[in-house]
């Protein structure tokens, strides 16, 4: 096995990892989610269309370009929101690895909050992409559902051209895209988000 | 071993994995729930009365005609519901497989909520059948509960003809029929039905 | 191995089995809850002062008698509240099983609510014993928490003398007893009033 | 293996073991979270900056004196709280062991109560050193989060000094410090105090 090999191995294995913890988490229920890596500068491993992800393994994930077009001839299609995928990749060269998680506390914030969620105060935003303190405000907007996948990625990518590091967005009723410079960086910020998701309910409920 | 007997031992391997899955989720508590498959135009097998949902094996199950009477001499009885089962293999020929949950969730919302619970702008609604948008209101009716299960039976039969739509039904303080194509769809709806009850819930509360 | 020795060995796996289930359900955190079984009409097994339910082996239990003394020379001594189990043992000939059990809901509910919590209209009330049907109301008294258990057990046992269907009781800021014929169908019922706790505070919530 | 080794081995295998529980039970989310354990009077093992809890081996520990600088030449550094768990060893001789966690519990309660969380009339109470009763009211203090550990540390060492029977503290929107003569100890107080958060969180909202 070549060392390309022997990485893209190790990537499945860890999407194939993250897909059961996140399951047993309660954030990818039925077929829900999909999650990416990044092969090359213009190809990326994603999720196949309706398989579960908690039990995963290397036949639900397909290659693709940053289209969300299959590199070869297949009968398998890639997770409907690929292009979303693909379009982290090309925008952010740093960004190697993505996870759409789809949790209750997610959904229900994403419904009821109109634009934007606001994280402050909490030692956990440290785990986030450049920040040393707690004493800040994180802006994680949230963009109405679409199912016309390319309408929205032009909207999220004309947000992100504008504010580069954002570390994550939601999408209304549908959940969390985060990401990371390899996938374990990608599944701290999943674990991150999704328990300050679950302390800004808390707060609201006190 | 023949194809039938491959495809029965297959079945029953479905749902003793569905069954300790949902009662680690605490959607099957104590010996509640039921769960069936069809194995032919006039034959289900189902779980026995009383049994542990999450310690299902061969021996929990027996198989019976859609009357809910077993087809060979045993000692067994089908679980009470099973009548409620057979009423759906026999009203709608593409269903085979039917699970009966008992969560937190379903009995609360089930009694507090009058006729109905109304589901919209979820994307995870998409999960349902003949579902392509999240901009959508699907109607999940609650029928009043009932020891009378002929009496019941009559109740849904009467509501799915004429709602032959309908991705599964509450019953009060009692919790979820939701049924598919095959075990795994049907899983998949329950997975699915389950978090928007969750959902449910904790919008209510915000 | 003698017919004796056979039962008091599944017992002893059972007690253990049910242990490491109700800690995985975070119902007996830390040291708390305490376990038992009858070995005859005048002794019982009894879960040892201090061990941990979650990583119980047969070294965590002690045979005593119904005033939970030892019934051998032993450093070991048994849980604080055995004496609870023993009076127990002692009105019910038919009571063989007997758990504590220390949940978040049941702690609550048992701080808030003055004398009793009235649980009507579940599907799930009849696992309780001599329940057959939904439309029932079913008693749970609150006794106050005291850190004499003579005189504790004194006030429960009075209490059962005259409702002998109880079906378990509370102690406020403590948890759950509940018993029944055998260690699965007192774990049943666990399973079952729990459940009907965390629906009874849901409810108060919505 | 001489006895200091085995201990040492016993040590670390007890805080692997609490790292994957405390990581299921959501109390120790990405990378957040310390632990340590006295070795001798003037050093302690602690966990290495920026590892997973969950995921912990002995490379992911090393050994430092109370200023939580390393006894040998290492590339890797201490948690940086480690100062914190420093201060404790050596004001109290009787602590064997500190587990820092990071609820979502503790994280809620501890940003909106603004001094103190007074737990009263819990039985779990008497997990907590030199406590009897259940009539007890405890004091955990709230300090507010410091990005400059020194400055904390001296902060709560001011404290401790003055209340030297605390069972822990609360650092806001960071989470809990707890301790105990024993590594098992140190991690029953753990399951105790979280468990009395999600009690308080529930009480507050009924």
């Amino acid at each position: 096995m070549n060392e390309g090999n022997a990485h893209l191995q190790q990537t499945i294995t860890q999407l194939i990892d993250a897909g059961r913890f996140f399951f047993d988490q309660g954030w990818v229920p039925a077929t829900s989610g999909n999650f990416s890596a990044r092969l090359a500068s213009t190809c990326m491993i994603v999720t196949v269309s309706g398989w579960h992800k908690g039990q995963l393994n290397s036949e639900g994930m397909l290659v693709t370009d940053f289209n969300a077009s299959p590199l070869s001839a297949t009968n398998k299609r890639p997770s409907a929101e690929a292009l979303l995928h693909g379009t982290l990749y090309r925008r952010f060269p740093e960004i190697n690895a993505i996870f759409h998680t789809h949790s209750v506390y997610a959904t229900v914030l994403s419904c009821l909050l109109p634009n934007e969620l606001i994280l402050s105060d909490y030692e956990l935003l440290k785990i986030l992409p450049g920040i040393k303190t707690h004493q800040i405000s994180v802006r994680i907007p949230i963009f109405p559902n679409d199912q016309d996948i390319s309408r929205l990625s032009i909207v999220v990518d004309d947000y992100l051209a504008q504010t580069p590091d954002s570390p994550g967005y939601l999408i209304a009723g549908h959940g969390l895209y985060t990401w990371g410079g390899s996938v374990e960086q990608a599944r701290h910020r999943v674990e991150a988000l999704e328990f300050l998701f679950e302390c800004e309910v808390l707060r609201r409920r006190l």
